[in-house]
């Protein structure tokens, strides 16, 4: 009963993570009813997405594409001001963002695009990994900060990497682990109280 | 930080319904980093669906689009095993599916496109009422079945559409209202429950 070109839409919305059937029909009836102007808008901008935005091939982090080259222009890796000696390893492309937002570190980015996982059959040959260790070994690398998750696969990733990183000289730290900003004692588990004793700082 | 195409990409997602400023981030993202193809097809789906869908000109319900003529063709209205003495007054093109999936009504259908609001700015020249009572003017038509929700909109527009439409000589039906399918007392809210006393059905 529902037209043949909707019911593709629907099919295509649905794909998208964390839209179920009902979403999809839902989204695409509002677009449909909405009229052209926004479908045509939203349409065209998903078909020149990939043209305007590309991942840089030196630390993987989303940027864009200048017009006349081309060529992916990446504005943190090209910022004259940024240290060049201090690397922060992500998980995600998108993991940079807040990061970059929190204004605390002014250094370079290496995303890997993923975590060591034996699970979900996810190797070192499947990360960024070979592409770190070869920007480390061009030098001028002094510190790689591992800012990845809290979790088993994220340790299992940091280890990985600290170990071969090791070899090449290079300080290997991670971000801290403890009490998030605002928290109060009241609501925090055990395992966060227990990271914040075992890494308490001195006061004085 | 964001590259401007991806930003133009979540603010399109995050016009959408239901879809906030992270869930639009989350989604052009999975569309990015999901590579080009997917995001083209989403992109010409929507560039097309102007072109392969319509709503009637007659019941005003979802149709596809002739590819030969360019026209609307409805399969409700040109079903000729379908009774036309008898129409379902609908509020939205959508909800012409499940009352047609119930396989309960098998006449034509008429949509509203919204109900009466005053609250609104919704009045009768904003709906589709007066194209309801030619429909009914150009003869055939018995009763006039309003299928429209439970508030106090609905109710409006069906003794404001009745009052016309029984000086024309039509019967007015609406919906029953009663306890839906498969419920059990227990979890019934008291105005469902006094609904369905005042309109109890007689066994013997």
């Amino acid at each position: 009963m529902i037209p043949k070109g909707l019911q593709v839409l629907i099919s295509e919305l649905g794909r998208l993570p964390g839209i179920g059937p009902r979403s999809a029909e839902r989204l695409a009836l509002h677009l449909f009813l909405g009229g052209r102007e926004g479908a045509t808008r939203l349409g065209n901008t998903l078909l020149h997405v990939h043209e305007d935005v590309s991942l840089c091939p030196v630390c993987g982090a989303l940027c864009e594409v200048d017009p006349q080259s081309g060529t992916a222009k990446c504005q943190i890796c090209q910022d004259p001001s940024r240290r060049e000696d201090i690397l922060c390893v992500v998980e995600k492309a998108v993991d940079v963002l807040p990061l970059d937002k929190s204004g605390a570190f002014r250094g370079q980015y290496h995303v890997l695009g993923g975590k060591l996982s034996p699970i979900n059959g996810v190797g070192p040959e499947d990360l960024r990994i070979k592409e770190l260790f070869d920007r480390v070994r061009n030098g001028g690398v002094q510190e790689v900060l591992m800012a990845l998750g809290m979790d088993v696969e994220s340790d299992a990733t940091v280890y990985f990497i600290a170990r071969h990183l090791s070899e090449l000289g290079v300080k290997v730290s991670r971000l801290a682990q403890g009490l998030p900003a605002g928290a109060s004692l009241e609501f925090a588990d055990g395992l966060t109280l227990g990271r914040a004793i075992e890494n308490r700082l001195t006061v004085q």
